[in-house]
This record gives C-alpha cells, sequence and structure tokens, in this order.
C-alpha cells in the first residue's frame, strides 16, 4: 500500500532545521509494511502548498502531512487545505474545548491566534488520542489526509497513537516485510562493497542497502513474502553469509548503538568499568551512561583535561609527563590503571589525543590519539590517526574506546593503529 | 532565483536517515540568497525519479540532486537521468581516470560497478574541483542540473566548491537578504507566543520564525531589502525589541552553542571551570570540550556516577551521602566545592539528579535534579525537575547547568527550579 508524505514549513526549505518529521513517520511506515513513494517539503507558501496537495500520486492511498497548525504567525495551512480540497473552515467545538483546557493548564490565557487554531475544513476529523495534542484527518476520493502538528513530539505521538494504527486497520499491508540492520566499525567502504559483490552471486531476492554514518557503516538487508518463516531463513543465510566474511567487525545485528553493546556484555562478564579522558572530554563516560542502568557496570570516571589533573587525579607519574608526553603510550597506560585502581573497576579504559585544531606537531600531528586499557593483571596501549574536524575525532575516539572493551569482551583482536 | 532539491536514495523514503543533504544544500542556497521552493525525496526508483525529474516546475532555475552516484549495487542515477532528459550514456574519460587513480590510492582494484560509474549522460560535465570526489552538471533547455554524490561530506564538498560559485555567478541575486537567529533557553512557548504578538503590530516587513529545540527555543527574523545598511538597521530594530522583552533568556544572538557562549565568557572574565557530573555521565564536559581552546579555561572533571566515587574522588562527606541522600542539595554543594579545590579551579559546576527511567520515589521523582555552583566565597544549589527520557532529562540538566554560568558570568538572576 502506498502513500506520501508531504512536510511544510520555511525553515525546511531554507535549511534551518533537518527534516526529521518525514524520517519519523517514512521509518514507522515502512515497518508497518506500508510503503512511502515520496517525500515532499514545501515552504510556508500558500501556491506550493496548494500544489503539492493536489499533485498527490493516484497510486497514493494515504498522505501524511506535518507542518502549520501552531499557533504562530507563519501557521497557515487549514486555510489553504480549505481552499485547495474544496472544504470551507468552520469552528470545530471539540477542539476549541482542547484548546482552552490546555491554555488553561499552563495558567495562560486565550488569544486570537490559539481561536484560529480551532478552525477545521469541513469534513475533518479531530485526532487527538490523548492529552492536548491534536491534528485532523480528511478523505477525499479514495485518499486519507492525515494533517499533523510540525513539533517532533507532538507529530510522533499522533503517528504512534492514531495515524498507524488507523492506516493498519484499513489497507491490508503485505503479509511479511523484514529488514535487519548490521552496524560496522573500523572496516573501510571499498572492503564494504567487497561484501557486496561477493554476495550478488548469490541467489536471494533479499535486497542490501549501505549507509555510512560516520563513524559507523551500516548495511540493511531487506525482504518481503509471504510468510515469516521463509523470510527470516533467508534473512538468517545472508546474515549468517555477512558475519562469516566480516564478523567481528559488526558490533550491533540489533539496533543498538555501541555503548548499549558494550553494557549489555560488561553486564554478562560480570565487570564494571571506569574511564580515564582527556581529549573525549566526557564523551565516553555520556555514552556509556545513555543506556538505562549503567550505574550497575559503570563506576564513573575522570575527565583530565590538564597535565595537573592527571596527575593529581589518577596518579600519572610528572617525570612520564615530562618525558613522554602527555599524549603518549605511557600516559595512557597510566592514566588506565589510575582510573581503575582510584575507581575500583575491574577495568580502567583511557583515551588521551589532540582534538585540535591547534596543539599537533610533525611527530604527534592533530588526530593523534592513544588508547590505554588496563585490568587487574596488564595494562596496554596503542597510538592511533584520527581524521576530520575535532568533533569527529572526539567521536571516532570515543567509538574506538568502546570497541576496545567490545572486543576485549569478546576475545576478538583489538583493531590495529597506525 | 528559484530552483529546487531532489534527493534519491530508499534510505530516505523508508526512514533509514534522514534527509541531512537536502538540509545543508538549502541552507547554502539560502544564505546566497536563492530560494528553494520545494524539495522531494523519492527512492531508488527508476519510475518516481524519472518522475521528480520531469516534474521539476517551470519557474525552478537550478536543481540540486544527491544520491545514486556511489559503487553499491542500487545506484543508478546517471542511467535514469539518460533516460528522462534522453541523453544517451557515453564512458567519460576524465572520470575514468580521476576513478582509477582513487582506487589506486586505496590499495584497491577497479570493478565492474567503479568502471559503471564512469558512464555520463551525453552533454555533462564532470564536477570535480579538487581531490576525487565526483559529480555531473547538465543543461536542458534554461535549467541547470546538477547531480551530486549521496555520501554527504562529498556532497557538502562539491556544493560548496563549485555549485554554489557556479549557481552565484549565473545567477542574480536578491541584492541583500539577512537573517537573524535567536537561541533562547528557559522561555516556555506561550510566552515566546506573546513576544510574536506584540511584535506584529510594529510596521516592518521582517518575517518571525519560531522553531522549538529542545530544550533551546530558535526564533529566526529575516528580511530583504535592496541595500545592506537599511536591512541591517531594521534587523537591529526587531532584535533589539525583542532583547527588551526578553534579553536574559537570549543566550546567543549568533549561531553559537550554549557551550561556545560559556567558553567565550570564561575567557573574557579570565575564569577557569571544573565540573563533577553524576547524572549527566560526562556529558557537561563533553560539551565544553567541543570548543576549539577549551583547554585554556576548562581543567577537567570528575564523572561521579556512584556514591564511593563521590566520596574518594569529590570528598563529600559519607555522611552527608546517608543523611541527605546522593540527589541533594547537600551533596552537590560538596561536589561543587569538591572538584573547584581539587581542580584548582575559580568556578566548581556540580550536578547530581536522577535521570531514569527507575531510581525515583515520590519525594525525588525521576527528573529531579540538583546544580551546586562553588567559587572562592560560597557555594549554592538548587533543586529542578525536569521531564522527558532520559537523554532529555540529560541534555536538559546539561542547558541549566551551563546557563548557570551564563549568567552567573554576566550577573543575571540564575533560572529558579521547582
Amino acid at each position: 500500500m502506498n502513500g506520501e508524505i508531504i512536510t511544510i514549513g520555511n525553515e525546511l526549505t531554507s535549511g534551518r532545521t533537518p527534516d526529521l518529521n518525514s524520517w519519523y513517520a517514512a521509518g514507522k511506515l515502512t515497518a508497518s509494511g506500508l510503503s512511502v513513494t515520496r517525500v515532499t517539503s514545501v515552504g510556508d507558501n500558500e501556491e506550493m502548498v496548494s500544489h503539492a496537495l493536489k499533485m498527490v500520486s493516484e497510486s497514493s492511498r494515504f498522505v501524511i502531512v506535518t507542518g502549520g497548525l501552531g499557533s504562530t504567525e507563519d501557521d497557515m495551512t487549514c486555510r489553504i487545505v480549505a481552499n485547495a480540497l474544496d472544504r470551507p473552515l468552520y469552528p470545530d467545538h471539540q477542539m476549541l474545548e482542547k484548546i482552552k483546557a490546555h491554555v488553561k493548564a499552563r495558567g495562560a490565557e486565550m488569544t486570537p491566534p490559539l481561536h484560529k487554531m480551532a478552525l477545521l475544513p469541513e469534513g475533518a476529523t479531530m485526532i487527538s488520542p490523548s492529552g492536548d495534542t491534536c491534528g485532523f484527518s480528511l478523505a477525499k476520493k479514495d485518499v486519507r489526509f492525515y494533517f499533523l502538528p510540525g513539533v517532533p513530539e507532538q507529530m510522533r505521538h499522533l503517528m504512534d497513537k492514531f495515524v498507524l494504527p488507523e492506516l493498519l486497520s484499513l489497507y491490508e499491508t503485505v503479509p511479511v516485510v523484514r529488514q535487519r540492520l548490521l552496524k560496522l566499525y573500523g572496516l573501510s567502504e571499498p572492503r564494504i562493497a567487497e561484501i557486496f559483490v561477493k554476495l550478488r552471486g548469490k541467489p536471494t531476492d533479499a535486497v542490501l542497502g549501505f549507509y555510512p554514518h560516520f563513524p559507523e557503516n551500516h548495511i540493511t538487508v531487506s525482504l518481503q513474502g509471504e510468510d515469516e518463516s521463509t523470510v527470516t531463513a533467508e534473512l538468517d543465510q545472508v546474515e549468517a553469509e555477512i558475519l562469516s566474511l566480516v564478523g567481528d567487525y559488526v558490533f550491533s545485528t540489533g539496533n543498538q548503538e555501541m555503548e548499549e553493546v558494550v553494557g549489555r556484555l560488561l553486564t554478562e562478564r560480570g565487570k564494571t568499568i571506569s574511564v580515564a579522558e582527556s581529549c573525549t572530554g566526557g564523551l565516553i563516560g555520556h555514552r556509556l551512561t545513555n543506556v538505562p542502568g549503567s550505574s550497575d557496570y559503570f563506576c564513573g570516571g575522570v575527565v583530565s583535561y590538564s597535565n595537573q589533573s592527571k596527575v593529581n587525579m589518577l596518579g600519572v607519574d610528572v617525570e612520564t609527563i615530562n618525558k613522554y608526553g602527555a599524549v603518549s603510550d605511557e600516559t595512557a597506560q597510566e592514566m588506565a590503571r589510575g582510573i581503575r585502581e582510584r575507581m575500583k573497576s575491574n577495568l580502567g579504559l583511557a583515551v588521551t589525543g589532540i582534538a585540535g585544531p591547534d596543539g599537533g606537531n610533525k611527530d604527534k600531528p592533530v588526530g593523534t590519539v592513544y588508547i590505554g586499557l588496563s585490568n587487574a593483571e596488564e595494562v596496554f596501549s596503542r597510538r592511533y590517526r584520527f581524521w576530520g574536524q575535532r568533533k569527529q575525532i572526539k567521536l571516532n575516539t570515543s567509538m574506538m574506546a568502546l570497541d576496545w572493551i567490545r572486543r576485549y569482551l569478546n576475545g576478538d583482536q583489538i583493531l590495529s593503529g597506525i
């Protein structure tokens, strides 16, 4: 069953904000077996919005429209919809009551723009499954239009609570649509292209997709079919082939973040961890603590951004810094050992490097990073060279450091540096 | 001068990835005085791509097309362009040499998909201003088409180095197009809506836009005109009116992040800072160190995720934790004082709270956060209640904590909590 998405807002055509609403809606619709054939974004311009509404493809059975339902000055979707679809506006009693209740709860007063929000095109049905978030739907011939607010949280709420359930009740979807997502780290694009070439020869209807997602690379394997078990078996086979080719680079076969994978492994192995961060400034701790329940295995960390703090807070020998530098194997190792001992954790992870744009030199250019790992028996470290801007170097460093823990706990070989 | 953007890829219509390419291109074009009237995203589907290319508006003078130029299996733009615009494919010698050089540099071999990349529609001109990134351009009647790769870094490079300079040399743009961006934190949407109502009565052609950007709110003021000084003067006036209404909530009138504003203020005042983070897990340190040169004022921090680390690493009295709890005014104050003394910084900032989803109770529900700030003379703290999911609570906490520093250094009143 095909449909399309229209997003409205000057912020989209002027590049003020990325179009995250169509991204969310498309993902949800696709995962439900519905197909989005086109996404159109237009500004808050009557002619363009009207044209987009009239241009809906003959094959589309549903249209999700987001934006233009708020109270600020540039909202006008209702009036344009009324003209484009020939449905005069009238005040909707139910909508007006909702708005009044919402305004009262916030301790504010009704204003003319808020009254305007209660006008709906003729034949429209208010969507308000719960709370104070509203949109409306409208049938025109055999196409269902859903008009949703542009504020992402509100739009997502209405998609999940109303639009998707209604669409799934109205239309028969392809019996089984399944997609696997494999996330890889540390494998270059040409090597991933080779996997695609190798898999092309295999007899399967599965569709492969490749998506660089710095610093990760994502591979999708998609398949439609008549019954669950056949589709699952074929996807299992393709996934197994990819894993046999590049298994240890695949850190997630679900839709997990690296920090979730690391958290699961730490929990399974009964290990705790602490981190000593220099160039990442706290990013590794931030990522680890994005996972609910991380306090079970994450003891804490030190952001040792100055040499003094490496000495005071981690017990790095001042002679080590003087002799080898704050960015060195020796310092990374002492940081890893120091944080593990002070936090009384099983593992101590450390990073020290030059995130740039300044601070590099010939021997240690911007992007030079040392990672260190300490357990009760030993401590080891390795030098890496990352590329890009400051934020990319920080992100890649945090990723490599977390991948160390993943590979260490899996018994895999840690990726080599330069 | 109007144009449009077409982005191609199943990842866009299936919701696998947000459309960041159109976002980037639209922003660059708008900032240059060119106007984007529509953005269309379609999947890797011959019929839909062909339709989108044929559907280009009569008023469009340029079309930016991204995606479908890589070497993986789902790339096919060239063939479709050839059919849709009636321009047979032929191998481009210059393109082939570029690809060979690129492949050689990576130590890989030429493959049939790579050979396919060198086929261009008749009349097309290769775009390759530098390095090994390629696209092509094509004129059809009075419309210029630019076909760029879908990989964001490559697409951005070609936009900046070739497409924008060429468009600006070809078309006369509106003499002056200017936009101001004001970023606010801590002011509710209804109160921002009031500002809009108040400003509507003023005689100005400036267009106001409102964009929630959790946890920030952004206001844009846009104006076109014939000469720079008139436009600037009018924008100055509108900006001054907004600042007179809600000045201290506006943390940036440029396009700065909160951490950049805080970094600038610390530098101007000659102050250094250190942070003790519990529930944010390192996010505040991460944000502070996203700013180049932050090592001049950021000494470092401690992520004290366990009670033990609050005692060991920050010197929080174990009795304080036992009596008042790890999430309390008293603990926040001792954390702030402890990190300031240990890091020998002028200011010590601390946060401790319950990010959820577990750990809350009736007295201190999920989202309860205490922020503390210590200087050489005093230490103070305040309780907040934030809403949302774990990541939102972490983000809002980091934002409020950084806003404390901004307001403290500006001599403004710190926002009250609950």
